[in-house]
């Protein structure tokens, strides 16, 4: 009686474009060969934090170099040794969430999970708000790299940066393991570049004994070094650990045993942000590298040690390539941040479902239409982005931190102490880096960002208390069964068919409605625009003696549907308080889309308009049209 | 047992907001208050070609004096005569017209009644671009009227110039009338301060014995007077006669006695344009006015004449307001023609169908999109839209008078050979012009209209082609009657009800198909995305003890669109020839727009999917949730 059979999907023109485009679709028993080893995992979630090395020094001198001079040298290299702590006790407390959540633990799950609803909300805002900044911040970041290059492409830049979202989206589109190799082989260039980079670089000054250029003659700065100044160098420095959530969050995506293999990628990230990090804050000093808007910290440092070599250039592509590719690590986290609150309810349910290639392409979409409409707000400028960044990410590190200590305290399991030790102190660092970066950058933008969590919890909540509404009014629980089966035994059916003319397609619903058996009234209904119209179409019913009521309206207003629905309110009165009324729609269907602006729609807003009356059944007669 | 009831419109939100700003719905009978007198139709029709007057001079003596020097006013006054001289030709010529066709005779009636459709369509074709290039132009140059005086808003003419046209769109959906007081006093205020300029002019000059200012240093010139150039400067003359189609095509726009009110206008119309034309070329000659960019031609005059005082800036100001009410002309026009190509199937009906406010509301609608995108496309800058201009208006003049002198020597009614005289002259000359506009013009932008007309000619013919299909197929003989109505009575019925879970709605959907009386099978269908989900209904199913079969499908592709579309056609070929298939689909209704987009679309896909097929009738059984 029942059967279940594999079928195969069929092929449109559509589906043979998007498969050469995006890859073949994958059936869901294939989910398991998609996922990330270690190696591959590695660059994917980290370019984020590795590419964000490129500028972190700079950053911490910007901020350094007007107040102190010279002294900004020594204190960097103090500051950088901070953050690389602070990276350590962030990679010490993601192990240990990691270990806690082995579906992905990213900040939405631990809040939500440890602190409740709302902080699990607002962790979720501040993430996704930072995903989509982080696409469009890399993507502008990169077309800067390659603008300043090449001057005369300036003016292009929102179409060149257009141009990456779309080969972003593509990429991931096709799917997580094509999508790795593609993505993961810049990193890795970027990698070993920077690593040559800084062995060359010490070997040259201290071995081959290099002078490097002196430092040009300092403005008479005597600013103090206060405690609030190396805060905000700190806090500069900060955007180098700004894709640590990612691993965490991406947990499922890992091959089996996914937690060690997430565990190591973690390992394997701090060690490289260290070296390179450590790296080029060791030779910016060795160097004298003076942040300046024409050329950046790392260039400077390259052109010293490399001279006018082709490896320079390398440095160069491999660094504006990493920028770009830094945006993939939000295609990745994203979509699944997505998927999990679509799980949950909070955001249309459409984000939990898996595209033909087995990702979730519904958020890889939209996260490129999100970040593409802030490229064109805001006109490609890196710098009106910048000020919107990086407070999300600490917000959302510290409701995480805060969930996992308090997870450890209420739970008490053994060497809590310890544990929460770990937390605590990650949540109150990087609170206070929120309220820094908060204050510093508030006037400039921050205050957007400020804006729209709050808007985005509310619309979450509203998203979420309108399927739990749906799912109250559809559940069907079994005790009901016996009397919903039985129905109103005493209902009547009623037969309205709406006609615009007599012709086929109409004289084909009416012939359908007849067969409808055990109706108890049958009418055909027809707006007319004047007395005249009317009169004509009642003559050509009698000539074809139909044996169907005829009811006619004239509208003088040129309406023809508010009369239609008018008509069915009025008839509805006279009906017995159960019937059914079965509305028949002629409808004759064109066979090329662009055909359906040739004619008005008239019949979808019937539909659409009689749909919200529980009585009506719609029946659609289709006269399907031959192509010619 | 049928009746007829004059019904009132129902009122939503948006009906109550869209009165507010385009003023309460009409009723048919209404339609005959909405028309022209002869005083506002005047403005409303000619603001075209008078506010040509504004620059025809100039762009005369922009082509004259680099080549001649001083000789220009001579030639120009020659000139401006040979113009005048031309609009009446064109008046006469389209006196007989209005004569010929009582219901409106623009250029692509004529063409088409006269030399056949392709004509026909080629001055549709031509008009329309040329209609829509007026609003853009002529917006255009109104803003740079203004942005000229208010140098601050340059950079945001193109919002300027989107606002005017907002403004003008919604005039115009107001109605005729309203319409006509709103946009024929600018036309009347221009012209009496023109005529006061003329007067005062000559006056100051002549009687008051003032001494204009002199002729400053003259490049020397010795160019030749050659036929060529006057002929170029004759046709840039030409755009003071642009608007002249206008009446003849709005002829159904006046009240009764409309050939009468509309031949009255074309006269008031040609002696408005000579007295200003002459009036100005005369001033222009008197006061050695030298066209430049910074200052018009009349600017110059009036700043002579009238000093500081405020008559200077009111000729100014009604300069300005009557360039962009010009595109007014197009706005009564449009419409107009894209009706009367809708009639004839050339264009979507809808264009046919008059609105709440009695116009045709979709080609105002229309005509106000394509000029916002022609600005936002050449950045609101007049220089760059103008040498798209005019070639159309004066193609459309040669196939309309070819097409009345045609009629004439086809027909030879009475007095014909004086009457196809004067249309034969007229097209000879319209036709020479077009030949000197296209070449002068032709790489600087008339090439994009060469391009576009034939593509508008092969879109309208394709639309036809549609339209006379789709009639065809439906048209319903009386002959047919009896076979039609018989049917088949062998048909067996047959009803598949696709399920995407065990709810309320799909509970409704199977408890409605169950009482559509008399059908041979029953079946209902559900796609599982695995093994698990399937043996899970499965039992809920046999709990339910629904007595009708479930047949279920897994897609390992997650697709449930396409296997059930091919378990109707596996189906269908086990069914009898002549069979009928009802599809069932529950489908459940939200109150609000935006919830449309929390959830699947699929029973709108599943729809269009199975109207392609004869055999199938859908039957869409709604469960309206409550708002809460």
């Amino acid at each position: 009686m029942s059967s279940t059979i594999v079928h195969p999907a069929p092929e449109s023109l559509w589906g043979k474009v998007s498969r050469l485009l995006l890859g073949r679709a994958l059936r869901n028993d294939q989910l398991a060969e998609e996922k990330f080893t270690t190696f591959w995992g590695l660059p994917i979630l980290s370019s984020d934090p590795i590419s964000s090395v490129a500028y972190a020094s700079e950053e911490i001198l910007y901020v350094l170099i007007p107040v102190i001079g010279l002294l900004a040298y020594t204190q960097m290299f103090h500051i950088a040794l901070a953050i690389v702590a602070l990276l350590f006790i962030l990679v010490f407390s993601y192990r240990q969430t990691i270990d806690a959540y082995p579906c992905g633990g990213g900040s939405y799950i631990v809040a939500h999970d440890n602190l409740g609803e709302i902080p699990g909300l607002t962790a979720a805002a501040t993430l996704s708000i930072d995903y989509i900044l982080t696409v469009a911040v890399s993507v502008a970041a990169g077309t800067a790299a390659i603008t300043s290059a090449i001057p005369e492409l300036l003016v292009h830049r929102v179409p060149i940066a257009l141009f990456f979202i779309l080969i972003l989206t593509m990429g991931n589109l096709r799917g997580i393991k094509d999508s790795s190799r593609m993505f993961g082989l810049p990193t890795y260039a970027f990698i070993i570049s920077m690593l040559i980079m800084i062995v060359y670089g010490i070997y040259k000054v201290h071995v081959g004994g290099f002078i490097p250029q002196t430092v040009p003659q300092m403005p008479v700065v005597a600013g103090e070094i206060t405690f609030f100044l190396i805060l905000r160098a700190f806090a500069a420095g900060c955007t180098a650990l700004t894709g640590v959530e990612a691993v965490s969050n991406a947990i499922p995506n890992f091959k089996q045993p996914c937690q060690t293999k997430a565990k190591s990628v973690l390992a394997w990230l701090s060690l490289i942000v260290l070296v390179i990090f450590g790296g080029t804050s060791y030779l910016a000093t060795l160097y004298h590298a003076l942040p300046n808007p024409d050329s950046t910290v790392v260039a400077q440092i390259a052109g010293q040690v490399f001279g006018d070599s082709p490896m320079y250039y390398i440095v160069q592509f491999t660094t504006a390539l990493i920028l770009v590719m830094a945006a993939n690590t939000a295609y990745t986290d994203f979509p699944l941040l997505m998927s999990l609150l679509a799980k949950d309810s909070y955001v249309p349910r459409q984000f939990a479902h898996r595209g033909g290639r087995l990702n979730f392409s519904n958020g890889i979409d939209f996260l490129g239409l999100a970040a593409a409409v802030l490229v064109i707000i805001f006109d490609g400028e890196t710098h009106l982005l910048l000020p919107l960044y990086a407070v999300g990410v600490f917000a959302s590190f510290t409701l995480s931190q805060s969930g996992m200590w308090w997870r450890w305290v209420k739970n008490k399991t053994p060497g809590w102490k310890h544990k929460a030790a770990i937390n605590g102190f990650g949540a109150m660092v990087t609170f206070f880096t929120v309220l820094i970066i908060g204050a510093t950058k508030f006037m400039s933008g921050a205050w957007i960002v400020c804006l729209l969590v709050p808007i985005f919890i509310y619309g979450m909540l509203k998203v979420k208390s309108h399927y739990v509404m749906v799912a109250e009014q559809l559940s069907l629980p079994l005790s009901e069964k016996a009397a919903e089966l039985a129905g109103n035994e005493k209902q009547e059916k009623h037969i309205i068919i709406p006609l615009a003319s007599l012709n086929r397609a109409s004289f084909k619903a009416l012939w359908y409605a007849k067969r409808l058996a055990g109706y108890s009234s049958i009418r055909a209904f027809h707006v007319a625009v004047d007395e005249d119209a009317a009169v004509k179409l009642r003559q050509k019913w009698a000539d074809f003696n139909l044996e169907i009521p005829l009811i006619i309206r004239v509208s003088p207003y040129r309406d023809t549907i508010a009369p239609l629905l008018d008509y069915v309110r009025d008839e509805e009165r006279t009906f017995g308080q159960g019937d059914l009324i079965a509305v028949v729609i002629p409808q004759f269907v064109v066979q090329k889309w662009w055909h359906n602006l040739l004619h008005n729609q008239t019949s979808y807003f019937i539909r659409s308009r009689l749909m919200k009356d529980p009585r009506i059944a719609i029946v659609t007669v289709p006269y399907p049209l031959r192509e010619k």
